[in-house]
C-alpha cells in the first residue's frame, strides 16, 4: 500500500481491542504509532477533534458489504478526508488454549461464526456456538477458560493471548477481505507522480424522474472516468430518498475528473468531496 | 396497502418474537393468520419449503438503509417472488412497569437505543443503556424486573407485557419507517387493473470499464421507466465486484418495462427477476 508522504511519529487511531483484524491492518501502515479506540465513531471523532492525526476504519467487506456507520458518519457528521486505503485479508483461525481436549463451545463475533458456519458444521457439529463482542474478546475468553472454549480469530489474537492455532483459514468463502480507509483532517497536498489515484464523492440527486441517476453517471462516462463503486445510503429524510457514494479512478486535479465533478455538483442537491488518495 | 388477491386462511410468516414492529406490520395485512419465526432467514426458508404460504420480511429502513440479509438471501439462496410491500412507521416508546419510580437502566435493541440517543441524553442522562436481542425482549425484561428498567419498544409490546407508555414517539428522527416485502413461491398471476405496480430486479454487470452501469440505467431512462431504488451488494467474488438491486415503476408485462428488462438481461452477466407487485 502507498501512503502520500512518509512521516514519523504520526498517531493512527484504530478500532480495538488489540488482537482484531483492524489492529493488524493498522500495524501494517508504515511510519505510524497506533492508538486503539472502542468504536468506529470514537476513531472518527478522535481525528475530528485532533486527538490523533489519522484514523483507520473499515469501509467495506467483500462478503458483508459496506460498513454503514462509516459511510453515514463521513457523509453527515464530520468534514474529514480519505487520505489512503488498505485491503486486509480476513483469515479466520480456530484458537484453543494449549492442551485443550474437552471442547464444548465455539465463541466469536457473530459475523465470524457466520463466515465459518459450513466448516463448523462439517468438523464440529456438536459444539455450541456462542457470541462475543469481537474476535479478540472471544480469544480472551478462551484464554481465561479451563479449555472448553475454542475461539475464532486472527493470528495476532493467538499471539496476544497465548493460544494455539488448531486450524488455520477456516472461513467458508476464500474471497474474504476488508477495505480500510485512512482518514485525516486535510487532503494530501503533495501528490505522488506516476501513482494511480482514486477519488471518493457523495451526492444527493433529485430521484423523482426517470434517468436522474443515469445523467450523473454519464458525466463520468462521457469523460472516460471509470466508476469503481456506487453505493446508496438513506438521506435520512424519508424512504426512497438516497445519497450516493461514488468512487472514481483518478484524482480531483485531473482535467477529466475535475470537469465531471463540476458537472455532477451542478446536478446535485447536495455534494461532498471525500478526497483523492493513492489507489491500491 | 394493496394485496393482489384476498384469500382466507393464508399463513404469513414473520420475524418474531411477538411485540415487535415486524409483528405489527404482519398483523396489518388483511386475510392472513400469522406465524412467528426466530430470524429473517427462518421466515424465508419456511416460505421456500412450503411451511407457510407467504412471509413478511424487512427490506429497508429510512434511517438504517437496506436489510442486507434480506437482499443477500433473495439474490443468492432462494427463488422466491416479492408479491406485495408495506411501509410501517417505527414509533419508539419508553415503556415502564406500572408504578416504577426508581429507574436505573434503559434497555432495548441497539438500533432502537441509537435512534433515541438524543432524547435519552436530554431527558435521562444518568440512566445506564443496556442492549437486548429485540425491542420485545427488552419489554419482557422490564416487565419481569422490580421496576428499575425502562424499555424502548412498540405499543404492541406495551400491551403484550402490561407496561405503561411513559413517553411516546421518542425517536430522534421523525422519518423512521421500515419497508417490508411480502414473499411467496409464485408471482401473482391476476394483476389488478388501475393499480400502479413496482418491479424488483437483481443483476450483475461487467464493471471493469467506464459507463457499464450507466448503460444499464439508460435502458430504463430511454423508455421512460422510472428507477426508484438502486442498491449495490457484494457479488461475494472479491472486492469491487457487485450485484445491483433495482426497483422500477411498472410491471414486467408493461411493454416499456419488458423491453428495458430484455435489454438489461443481454448486458448482464447474471440476472434475476424478483417480481412485480402493487406499489404502495
Amino acid at each position: 500500500m502507498i501512503i502520500p508522504a512518509k512521516r514519523e511519529n504520526i498517531i493512527l487511531g484504530y478500532l480495538g481491542p488489540q488482537g482484531t483484524y483492524s489492529e493488524e491492518a493498522a500495524k501494517s501502515i508504515p511510519g505510524r504509532s497506533t492508538e486503539c479506540f472502542s468504536s468506529i465513531e470514537a476513531v472518527i471523532r478522535a481525528v475530528d477533534e485532533g486527538l490523533v492525526a489519522e484514523g483507520i476504519i473499515p469501509i467495506e467487506n467483500s462478503l458483508e458489504g459496506s460498513v454503514n456507520i462509516t459511510l453515514d458518519l463521513l457523509a453527515h457528521e464530520v468534514n474529514l478526508y480519505i487520505v489512503g486505503e488498505v485491503t486486509w485479508p480476513i483469515q479466520h483461525n480456530l484458537l484453543v488454549k494449549p492442551g485443550s481436549n474437552d471442547l464444548r463451545v465455539v465463541i466469536s463475533h457473530p459475523q465470524a461464526l457466520a463466515q465459518c458456519r459450513k466448516y463448523l458444521q462439517a468438523k464440529f457439529p456438536t459444539l455450541e456456538l456462542r457470541n462475543a463482542a469481537s474476535t479478540a474478546q472471544a480469544a480472551c475468553i478462551a484464554a481465561d477458560d479451563s479449555g472448553q472454549y475454542a475461539a475464532i480469530g486472527s493470528r495476532s489474537a493467538a499471539d496476544l493471548y497465548g493460544l494455539d492455532i488448531m486450524a488455520a483459514n477456516i472461513q467458508d468463502n476464500e474471497y474474504n477481505c476488508t477495505r480500510f480507509v485512512i482518514i485525516g483532517k486535510h487532503s494530501p497536498k503533495s501528490l505522488i507522480a506516476k501513482t494511480r489515484y482514486k477519488t471518493s464523492l457523495v451526492c444527493q440527486i433529485d430521484g423523482s424522474r426517470p434517468g436522474s441517476l443515469c445523467e450523473i453517471l454519464q458525466e463520468f462516462a462521457v469523460r472516460n472516468v471509470n466508476l469503481t463503486k456506487i453505493e446508496s445510503r438513506p438521506a435520512r429524510r424519508g424512504l426512497g430518498i438516497y445519497i450516493f457514494f461514488l468512487d472514481v479512478d483518478g484524482q480531483i486535479s485531473d482535467d477529466n475528473v475535475q470537469a465531471a465533478v463540476s458537472a455532477v455538483k451542478l446536478k446535485s442537491s447536495w455534494f461532498k468531496n471525500l478526497g483523492s488518495y493513492p489507489m491500491l
